[in-house]
């Protein structure tokens, strides 16, 4: 099995579209940014649609995308690749970042703070002009073609002081602030991703409006659509509405008891 | 010997079902998101019944069950797989996780929090649409068949700022709190796998009743089903039920000399 | 050299039991215990007894025992086994508790706080119904049989929040409190192993117990029969017993001033 | 594929001057410093022109230039080479300072600080009398030429005790200030690389100015002239100019709301 | 060459023994723990002649003496052995350790609280009735001869809540308390060694003694008689007395000024 | 290339002596320590000339140095020697301490607290009666010549309780101080290395010695004669003297825009 057919999802083999409604001009500005060869940092909350953003303009730009979800231990050599021992052979393995690179999609780095430093190695040299991805265990260099695109993203919410990304990192990068879908839009996303009728859809999305109010109230992090489409589909498999929400849109987001009896009480008012 | 086989309860082989009695539609819930192919976060505290829940509902919908107990050290390749040296051969050793995912089976990583954090790695991309597990090492994409389900625990008692699980995924999952069984649940529980009499029974589940309402007074965590169970297995092997309970449900659970004399006064109620 | 006849004490060959005299009831929660396949976990201050006790009641059962001084880098693997290069050679080597799991004998991890936190994976699957111990590194499950027991120990007095057992493991295990023995007993103890007369061992013993309630005092840990032993031992080759007494009551279980001149103090009353 | 070759910038081949005006005498110092084969230490703060300087420099002296952008997991082998297996032969593979030490050229750290301590070997030896750089690994020395310098850089904005050069470091190089260029000279960068007229590139100058004062009321770093380039090459896209500082002079730059509003603000003054 | 031999002093050799004179009844404690086979530990500052003693002792006993300095990474196979690669050959290697068993001598550890907590493992079963060392890599058992015996020492005034012996290790030993020696005896040491006229090592005796007093007005550590020895050295190679003390009772052991300061007046009372 | 050869300064080929002229009586000292071989701290602020010192030395008796700049990362290995794989041969590598003592020279550590502990484990045995080096992994052992010296340094203004020499090995050590040369001395170093007269040196001389007295108002290090041969360096070149004074007395040393004004307002005293 090739790696780099397996691990990327072909945008061109002629699927439709990723659903994804815009708010404002971001679709223009990556269009732009792509066209001008910027690389692309994403900002906002767990769950608002910077993945299926990405993945729609993949999509409008005919690219093939490839996503790595990068986590504490991740380091160059795992987006770079590395040679590996296979019986008494050496192999060299192209990691996620060079397949991009080679074959001139878009990889995406998704919560970039989260990796270890040494990828500052391969984002720098790919995000000024010279566009090239050393290959240092190879000796080689990969001059990136025009084609090619570097978007990464990461959540305001948790940065700390240890984890951030360096000034001389960031400002290498173009960037769009992300938020949660405007209620129309995500009533729509809803509706169509978990099959429950309008209304439904729509109290499940009040619901979620207000529960990530209580941002303001103590909660860390707000109801991702996702969990509403999850709270949906329940519904749709014949559970009672409130424990559905309660499964879906109350307990994955918090632990604290009083958090989940204000969100309980949100719900509701709707079922 | 075949770690695919050995490392299983293979629950399709007629046994009994495990025994477990719902309090709530917790069953309900988890054939939807099975159906859905929704992963599942069971929250609760220790000994209250989860690990027996994901046993009977893997019985139920007729599934393999591995369960993985994680701890500090464990990593993505520890659930994944790796090439080990055996002699002069390099041989690769699917992981239990790949283990699940090729046999369609259900995955049941307790206490997750505890796990490597570049187990989100393996988690992520099992948990939304693509729903696969990537083996890095291989180069290869194993595709999970509809009848997988990842099932993960935690205990939201012991969390830290540290040791919590992202909220990128916990919003991968629909959640089901867990709690210690009703008395008289518990009751029939304890009667039925320690072999005592149904009044010996409803002593101990007494005693456990007011053990974990000491926490209210500071103990760190309730005694757990299980060891009532012990309790009525000592009493059983003609050990005073005094020196019994001392031994099950007071000196494992608090090395605090006035909790220990609390509880001795609680055990002095009923024996 | 065969190491599973090697690093075991074999009480099997008819020597004579370990000396043990039982202060309560432990004998008997041991052997019902040990007949339920309840595994067993040990509490008390350093040198009360603990490992004696394993000792004699291994004997009792006529179980081989194998014991292990856990410490911070002892991992899984030391436990379990491993794969080592000898030569151009690949060999696995049982670990200690896979010795004693195939043996059917007693696994004794004295002190099992100390060690990593990956021991989780052996202890857990070997103290719930499973009773499995699992050779990740060989794929393999070993099936524990009905005479193999798992006996772990620790000091309450040291734990603090980084060594602790967590709450799903201590509640796997049925526990026992140790102390020193009681006056008679432990002047019975010194007499016979260090060959002093009764009049030098009740001198000893008593010393003990004043030394013990400095603990109170601020004494860090009190003094071992076993150093009680020594001080009769180098008494019996003619060294001054305030000498002895010094090197071996005193001198090794404090720096501190205060501390030392209180004990000489006691030691004065005596001799 | 020739590591020596591709990772250098070939200053000698015809190419134009990288474009850089000098604020003051940092040319000379440059010039001087590399006649008398001077080490030099670069200080400032992001995006200021550093790179940039050293770039123009190498190309006026016909150096070759090697950048190693540095970063916490850099080791001095990093820099120095390796042995690496490639199939069953062990290759030698130079780092990126033999090589610049080798052929003459010159070597620029970006952001030392960043890297590990052990980077000391290497540096202290070729910035002292011996101008050696020694292949530990390899037993050798290699003697650099007359032609060869050492450039290195960091952010005094940064340092923290934890991440700072030892005195005995810094004390080794001739050090020179940089700051972001003056207005009429950034204008003309922006207006050069961006393509966008006169006039829009100095109200991007303008903004930059402003937001720099930012840093007297917070603002961590203040914006790089690439991001004004970034700014105009989105307004030569059709973005709206409002839209392209917001993506380019205020997203990177900081997750403060308050500060964005600021920024905001700021630009709304030109655009 | 044969590490067995060239590691250890061998006392058997018929050199003179070890300048030591005791201060107390220590050679006696230390041969009843000998013949009782009871190990040993020793308590005392930096340079009081805790080795000397130990040398003594082992030349008295006729015994080889094998001595480890101890520090933060040494570890159990520092100790006990390795496999190690030599060429395409898997030679095991005997560490001092397991040299000093099989050969029946004195294995010394010096600052033992310094090494790493995993020679808990080598040291517990040498030090109770089994009087064993585990070879675990080898999977061997070495059984030490009745002539062996293990010395370790440490220095109390340097302990600190991470760098202390275990209880469960430190109540395995016989302890014995050292201080420097009196001025009779340290006169006689430094003049014996140095050269030095007895009214010069009187002199160099007395200012120790005052230097030492300092401890109690925040100097960390006294001056050894090493140090008084080094001493007397240079004064024998016509370095002036108040220099050669500057150089070796007063710089080595402080760098706080005013302590140097008082250490210079002290100096000054006698030369 | 032979890295016994090229890695040392060879004292004995006839070059002249490295220019030093002593402040006191350390050349004596020096002397006296090494034929009495005693083992010499040398103690003192960055770029005192402690280095040149230990030159001079080695020339004067006629004796090889090999010098280490030790770090956070270097290990005894470092020092000692390693086996290494060279395609498929092991080489056992003499490390650079190993090569001194081997050819009877000095070596010289440089910033010896910087380096990783088990340093101790080579620096004891050749710093007592033993005089031995220890290759643990080659199980030999070295016995130093005569004609050996260890020479080590440390910056007493740096030591935190972290990065400190244990007692027991500043008590193994012949200790001197050092400090900046006296103006006139340190006027003559600069004139002769940087080719400027005699007036400018002695302006910068004068320089230096006010910036050094800013120590007491917060400056973290004074100003080394290396950053004073520099600026003259530079002012050779046709740099303008303040200019080349910020590049080198400035800038190097302090990042503090107070401190950095303080320095200008000396130098324009002088030029």
């Amino acid at each position: 099995m090739q790696p780099a057919k397996t691990m990327t999802n072909d945008a061109t083999k002629g699927a439709d579209a990723p659903f994804y409604l815009p708010s404002a001009d971001e679709c223009d500005v990556f269009a732009a940014a792509y066209k001008g060869r910027m690389p692309l940092l994403l900002k906002g909350p767990t769950g608002c649609g910077k993945t299926r953003f990405v993945e729609h303009m993949s999509w409008r730009l005919s690219r093939t995308l490839i996503t790595v979800a990068c986590h504490e231990d991740l380091t160059a050599s795992d987006l770079v690749g590395k040679y590996t021992l296979r019986g008494d052979e050496t192999i060299w393995q192209d990691g996620p970042l060079t397949i991009a690179v080679k074959s001139g999609g878009i990889a995406y780095l998704d919560e970039v703070v989260e990796a270890r430093k040494d990828t500052t190695v391969v984002i720098h040299p790919l995000t000024d002009d010279r566009r090239i991805l050393p290959l240092e265990k190879k000796g080689e260099i990969v001059q990136a073609p025009d084609d090619f695109q570097l978007v990464i993203s990461y959540n305001p919410g948790y940065q700390s002081v240890l984890k951030d990304l360096k000034h001389s990192t960031k400002q290498r990068f173009v960037a769009l602030d992300f938020d949660y879908p405007k209620p129309e839009l995500e009533e729509e996303i809803v509706r169509k991703e978990s099959g429950v009728d309008q209304d439904t859809a729509m109290r499940l999305v009040k619901i979620a409006e207000k529960v990530r109010n209580l941002r303001q109230h103590g909660l860390e992090e707000g109801v991702s659509t996702r969990l509403l489409v999850y709270a949906g589909q329940l519904i749709g498999k014949d559970i009672d509405p409130v424990a559905a929400c309660a499964a879906t849109i109350c307990k994955p987001i918090t632990d604290d008891l009083d958090m989940q009896r204000s969100i309980v009480e949100i719900v509701a008012t709707q079922f």
